[in-house]
């Protein structure tokens, strides 16, 4: 079996969810190439080093130049916060590494679509981690409709909601800084939405939208507390606060180039909501109807003649959807989060072994970054906007 | 159309139940016997007057006797606490009256045979208000098991759970004293949940039961307290409490002449539980579940050889359904509680019209209670129980 | 007790719902005013015929203006095709009736103006029959955004989808004739969504909308079908169709008075899907579900320092909650479509008897016809447009 | 850090399900012993092989006697068919290897505590693989109950039904032979239940039970045909039946110590059910209600004076549930069948680390299947049966 040396830039939520699948994948996919864990780079040395300790890095740096560069890293893994990916990604290429960047790719469609020409004039092969498109249920919704068992689709609407930032009193943090985090609540979780908007229904071609800050300032961090941890704030620590900078929520009408109708929504305010995306999917035949939340079932619906006893099914995933029989023969037994970065890095890993097309790439990283920007081009303008290029 | 003559002993919860159904009958289902509110007893004067004037009843009186006896009276309507059933229903056997029952019929099933044997030597028509086997998905789940679309019966269960006294401060009443409701959760509630059993999968000729009394005492009412008015106790109340004589919960295994297990469950402390039965069904070819909470709806699972897209289906009512469309001819609007009784009181007079068998009659109110019965030896006993007569 | 004269026109699937409503209400509600069933029109004498000694009304005719003009007629019931609902509303009026109209109030904007200005004028008392407004649960949901118990709305999501005319193969009908109808999906079901959507978070003063035909054509009935009946079509039908004129589905952003922003939904193409509207509320503290399909339920989420045990919770109706306690005193036991229907009488009843303000009357009406309205000129100017007139 | 050789004999379904848990638990758990997987046991050499390569043991073995004698291994995991657990976990114990047994851990509750007498003997560490009890929300749960949140018990019910032999097609296995799977529905998966009742509500000691094969004679495997191989059978294979020898279904009243009432019940013959432990639980202050097929959610009832807004809440894992936070630190993002191995395979390597008491041990591997023969005893003599043994 061949190998392919993986250097891993970060070592937050996302590193760690990433080096967790390079190490399960082998076993679970055993894909032809085999991923080796040869460098991660993290600002703060302690945090390289508790890394390296606790997934088994060969070595690790505190400079993620030094990742890039490194002749044994042939695939540069990017979970920094999300200003600094257009850099690093553009290094990684320049050196002639893949890249598997998480999402959203950039802060701009502008930036992704540097990002994209540069990988394809580099050649390397890239994938941006939107990794709810792994999911064995949506991935079966999808297989119905390209089978024809749901007809053709009439309209279809993606949300993505959570409540991290539903409580007034949650810090100011970078996220609510348009210069670190570029959008909001649309390009944080809409952007999951489009992915799946896009893979289920096509290119999304014009965009209405409408966005608002409906917390307008947010508590600065006090001395000690760590801007973004979330913490319910001290009164000495309300004393300041920062306005927010981009959106809270943002809705859109979207129109497919299939004619298609459609709709998205985003959100880091609602309350009792920990996960999206959520779907509906209609079609002339059928329904679909899939959150989250619960992504290890997804509800059906088959038009059919006799009416007494239809109703939306609820199927529970098992072997028989993509990929779930890699983790379990047992249907109705679950798979994790984890387990989607996994089937993630197994398809990165058999895309590159195998000269296959990635999906989704860093070029349709571009294309939801074009809808995302459209979305707020359209809200500040006031008027419908074509999304340009990317499709 | 012929008119028959209606009274209605009770105006309280059920009582009211009934007169409105009485009055609804008539435009929905277009009886060929025409109910008339004739008279309307209450031991209470004043209530009597009240539900009179309120449901326009043609005369009212404070003696059950009266009623029974009056000529203009063909159909008596039991609603009173269950002690009196008998008394009650012997008497207007006696008078050659039709006799509609609340449930349960009996405080025990001696009592309800003897009531069931009047009638039939009278000759008189006789319903029982299990009212929950009218509901159109319940009728619907036994219409595909007669049809064998769910193949046969491999085991069932029914429960009928609510949390009415589940807290421990709810005052005494009537309704723990044995000698006025017999048992407890198990005729109140769980008789219900027999019905349904014994409408879907036939007699019932074994048992093992078990109870339980979970609040063992209940503060007795302060001075100008109502007993079973349910409110909770002031410390002056508590002063005093006295023994619950009856079962908080039942459980039992059953076996029915078709030689299916199933169970049975009662409960009148199950927090956050409101209304009852629930059942679920196992064919060899599928499965049922249902809620009486949600009783505009089932779930339903039909085996295939096709596994991916296939799951409990939740199907809501509609005008396909048994009766539903005498509401309302759109599926999916919802009918409600007093509609049920609505279908039962038009099954009602189509029987006596007709000359049809009515179910449950008094029979049938008697196998109920013979299950009941059996489950309540059992427990003191502590061994399977054959149930005697019923069948 | 005094009396009110009623005369329904149409006995259709409303105009029975309607002498239902009038039936039912005196007994449960016990109005000051009692309504006394005068006069029914249809068109269809039979039809008239039946109604009449169905519902035990004291007339019929075939004339509506007759009934409109009947001196013993004083509340005058609408429950005929849309098209016709301005010049009965118009005639009423003048006659000096109090108008109970069906939704839509009026096929546009300006025609629903004039009744309103009309009603004014005349001083008589009107309602339109949106009576999703009348759900329990819905009405708490109110009462606790009231109170504050929500804190302030951040956004709010309505929709209403059925699949009633999803099968392409459904006939071409009135409701697809721009002349009877006016719009389609929007209108109809839509419309609701809109009430709902005002009752709750207030004027809608901008929107944004887009539409479409999913289904262009529709085959037009046989020889001896009925337009409309929602019968598969034989191939010998198929041989003729015609466009559809109206839109299948409707998508709208809006934005409230109070800034807050929104979104509308409105389909008559969405399988499986059989009433609504479904809601999603999001406040500063809280959150709230509900959808119409399970309307004797909703989903609440309350805002909690504590995570571990929170989450969204479905709160059975109950007679805690606005009028439930009127049907019957048990929580979980469910009310019906019907009854919803009943609380409208009722509470138009007691607006007449006692002076009370009506809601909604026909200048809320007009207001969620000129929401509408504006979604549909958006729709064709593809821009924002502001709501004229109705806030 | 100090490792611990591990022996995994068997390479199935659990065999592969216990080499990922080694595997993940290094990075995720940081245990401080650290597994080496150094042998890998399989009849079959090329399974043996296979699983080698996959996993990366060091070494493989077609004979488990050599694996249980290598003195690199020091923990030997037991995923072979249950016929023979007991063989190969005296022979381990006997060696002085810490046992990790998979479910159930012999045939007979007699077996069962041969084995746990022999561990105690020789001071070996055990556990059983009940890995349900290691379900974020279900330990939560236990921390409700404990912390009196819930009040005391009043009752419980758990019940784990699956539908892999509903279907009459299935072939005969040894799943239906006496001899080698013991009992049928009741060891296999109503163990399972067991092993949550008596986490959360202690020890039972006296049972009520019936079983019931509903499907007496299956059809024997074709030539070509691998038994239990759950597929169709051929016309060819319906040739030849075989009896089934052990229960389809299993119903049991329960009573704890503790007086508490409760039901089990177990099921192979539940269309459309794919997975269990459900579980119902009802308390003085509360209820919970909890779906294996959604256990990254329960459903916590508290009770309240207020009634208007209270109801059962659909709370979703977080990482203020057990363990949870070791996979993600998001909420409602969901963790897998496979992650709850890890948490058991985490508490395994730190119980022997530690010198802690390991949970499920021998002994009470010994009490489940004690109560297990219980139920099966009382079924057959038709009795009340004590527990005898293992509490």
């Amino acid at each position: 079996m061949n190998e392919i040396g993986i250097g891993i830039i970060g070592t937050g939520f996302m590193g760690e969810c990433h080096a967790l699948a390079f190490q399960a994948v082998t076993s679970l996919f055993q894909p032809r190439l085999r991923p080796r864990l040869e460098l991660v780079a993290d600002v703060v040395a302690e945090g390289a080093e508790r890394a390296k300790a606790r997934f088994g890095f060969a070595r690790s740096t505190t400079d993620w130049r030094t990742l890039v560069q490194d002749p044994a890293v042939e695939l540069v893994a990017i979970t920094s916060p999300n200003v600094l990916h257009k850099e690093m990604a553009l290094a990684a290429i320049a050196a002639g590494k893949h890249v598997y960047c998480e999402k959203p790719l950039a802060l701009t469609a502008a930036d992704a679509k540097e990002l994209a020409d540069a990988a394809d004039a580099r050649g390397v092969r890239t994938l941006v981690g939107y990794n709810y498109l792994r999911s064995p249920a949506l991935r079966h919704i999808k297989h119905l409709l390209d089978s024809g068992e749901l007809g053709t689709i009439t309209y279809i609407r993606a949300a993505f909601e959570e409540d991290y930032m539903a409580d007034p009193s949650v810090l100011f943090s970078w996220r609510c800084e348009r210069a670190k985090a570029g959008s909001g609540a649309l390009g944080d979780l809409g952007s999951h939405a489009v992915s799946l908007l896009r893979y289920l229904a096509g290119p999304i071609v014009e965009v209405a939208g409408d966005i608002a800050v409906t917390v307008p300032a947010r508590p600065v961090a006090a001395p000690g507390q760590t801007a973004g941890q979330f913490t319910r704030t001290s009164e000495e620590a309300k004393i300041e606060t920062r306005p927010v900078e981009n959106e809270d929520i943002a809705h859109a009408l979207l129109r497919f180039e299939s004619g298609v109708m459609g709709t998205l929504t985003a959100s880091r305010v609602a309350w009792g909501r920990k996960n999206g995306p959520d779907l509906e999917l209609y079609g002339t035949k059928g329904a679909v109807r899939y959150c989250q939340e619960r992504f290890n079932e997804f509800q059906l619906f088959k038009a059919s003649p006799r009416l007494d006893d239809n109703g939306f099914r609820t199927v529970l995933t098992g072997p028989y959807h993509p990929d779930y029989g890699r983790f379990t023969p047992a249907p109705g037994h679950s798979i994790g989060f984890n387990d989607l970065k996994t089937i993630e890095v197994a398809h990165l890993l058999e895309g590159i072994a195998e000269g296959k097309p990635l999906y989704p790439d860093f070029r349709e990283g571009f294309a939801i970054e074009a809808v995302c920007d459209a979305v707020l081009e359209s809200a500040e303008r006031r008027a419908w906007v074509r999304v340009e290029g990317g499709n």
